[in-house]
């Protein structure tokens, strides 16, 4: 069964921990912030399920604590920004902020970021643009888990993407997905309840269809959105490509199978092209291109348009993304967040290590 | 039997009708070098294929051949473009030029663009970036033909998106894809061919799954890519979403279900919210990052890399995108085109009206 947890429990919990690995108190509390960002929007896999994989990489010696970030080339709409192996939980939101300030001066700002880690859930980023009256998107890589269409060879991360688009009246857009047919974490959460997967999200290691949850730990890989060069399995590849690419090559991070893997036990990659992982930040100001007030108001008739549109059954509408997320998190505030008892047995060990009590 | 005709043959007749229905040289000359780009790299659907369809656009008075295109909105890095109802094959050209001069200044520049009309094949615009070792990126929207996930309404077009970045000794590698399944195009040539769909591909008015390349025509609608909820259609849904926002409702052109229809003989949709139709264009300078020669070293390791990574099948491999559509182009340039004969007689019957020989 899930236990209730309510949102300042959990926050004490991961704030104390951040604090005990020698975070600062701002880094503690950002990257407490922007990890249970995931748990409130529903994204159980990315949340504080997590903490435990962040605090190893730090026993591990792969994230630093308090990290110089810093800007280490630019123009007047771009930059370079070296996380210095800092959790990318608090390099992310910095380099997000870099591609703010740009577009307050020239419209738009676009970061390339080297050097980091895991930085949580890419809409908390895209959406920090939201409230600059700016469509903000941000995309990361991530360890190779994913074949390339007539692969058998994990080349890829998951490699999401995020936009948050301003409206008006409305709420705003706000799309965040990974590249693949289905996200890890719904992987995992079959894994759990040791289901099968549908078909098209799973390949064996000899490349063949399969709907096993635990493909990928036999070898085999996770899927690019489409899942077959007949449904598209391509294009999902080129996205995940231009992710990889934009996140990695235009910054200097590493790319394809050798991004760092996440879980600290596995070894890294030899040979390494890069530093850490990659992440890419852009940040547009809407009154970049027409006033804000039009803008909005036509954003708001797309909003209210595409609700509108005429259902397959009376009871599923269609949903604008960012809808369900903001639903669930109205709910977790209130009513608490669940985790799994997995979950809480993994957080009370590592709460005994370090002292903390969940 | 599809006829051959070289492509000199099929540029003097293009660029003869294009000076037929008034445009300058220079206008005729673009236009028909962007519309036979599709033809050479076998995007057979968006070439000369589609010549009759911008004739009848401008008979009906819904293209000018000659537009005043004219930057109406700008900062640093971002325009509006207003195509002033101009042919979407020279509207678009001159737009991402725009980008690219903007990108030159300051180190990125994104151009919206409303009133223009279908601009051919994005990758040719997101190409135009290449040769000023920028990364382009061209994306436009279109009459609705795809119903959001649970959806039974034609709200979005196939909304490609097309991302063309620079390589040092490797050719560059150009995505370049519709937001849903497959293309129009493909179920046109099922349709033509008399054979059915794979799953995934369309559904019926009733938003029941289907394999019948037909279904449009029948009130049925395009599916997002992904296909269906399991398999990540709201993840294509999404991706066509910001296509549509990004070049209609930035720029002020129509966006949704008010999109102007491509066949001259659909009544334009009633209440119109903008100017024509919308595309959006991105230029980044690839040493607004980091050096050129740096990135293009990392960028060639990359193409090599998923090359070599291990095939599922020895007779296929990991494909990079681009190399397909060069490779056609090589063997269309020294071969011929292929046209099929409902293609010849249409072009036949349309040259015989403006008393010119194909």
């Amino acid at each position: 069964m899930e236990q209730l947890y309510s949102y300042q429990q959990l926050y004490t919990f991961a704030n104390n921990l951040f604090l005990a690995i020698g975070c600062s108190e701002q880094n503690a509390d950002l990257a407490t912030k922007v990890l249970l960002s995931a748990d409130l929007r529903g994204v159980d896999s990315h949340g504080i399920a997590r903490l435990t994989g962040y605090v190893r990489l730090w026993e591990a010696g792969r994230i630093k604590a308090n990290p110089q970030i810093t800007t280490v080339y630019e123009t007047p709409s771009t930059a370079v920004v070296d996380g210095d192996k800092g959790l990318g939980l608090v390099v992310a939101p910095a380099a997000m902020q870099v591609a703010i300030e740009k577009a307050r001066q020239v419209g738009t700002g676009w970061v390339s970021v080297k050097n980091s880690n895991h930085f949580g859930i890419a809409g908390y980023h895209a959406m920090m643009a939201l409230d600059n009256d700016m469509i903000g998107i941000a995309m990361t890589n991530a360890s190779a888990l994913v074949a390339p269409t007539f692969s058998v060879e994990r080349m890829l991360g998951t490699n999401p993407i995020a936009v948050a688009i301003p409206a008006g009246s409305e709420p705003a857009f706000v799309a965040d997905f990974a590249t693949t047919t289905a996200a890890n974490g719904k992987l995992e959460m079959l894994q759990r309840k040791n289901q099968d997967t549908p078909n098209g999200w799973v390949q064996t290691k000899d490349g063949l269809p399969s709907t096993n949850a635990n493909e990928v730990r036999n070898g085999g890989a996770l899927l690019p959105l489409g899942g077959d060069k007949e449904h598209g399995s391509h294009k999902g590849y080129m996205l995940g490509s231009v992710v990889d690419i934009f996140s990695a090559i235009l910054s200097g991070a590493n790319y394809g199978p050798w991004v760092p893997p996440f879980p600290a036990y596995i070894p890294m990659p030899e040979n390494l092209p890069g530093e850490g992982i990659g992440h890419f930040f852009g940040a547009m100001r809407i009154d970049a291109f027409r006033p804000a007030n039009e803008f909005k108001a036509h954003m708001d008739k797309w909003i209210q348009r595409f609700r509108a549109a005429k259902p397959i059954s009376s009871e599923q509408q269609v949903v604008i993304p960012g809808d369900p997320e903001r639903a669930m998190e109205a709910i977790r505030m209130t009513s608490g967040i669940p985790l799994l008892p997995a979950v809480v047995n993994d957080l009370s060990a590592l709460g005994a290590t370090y002292q903390i009590t969940l």
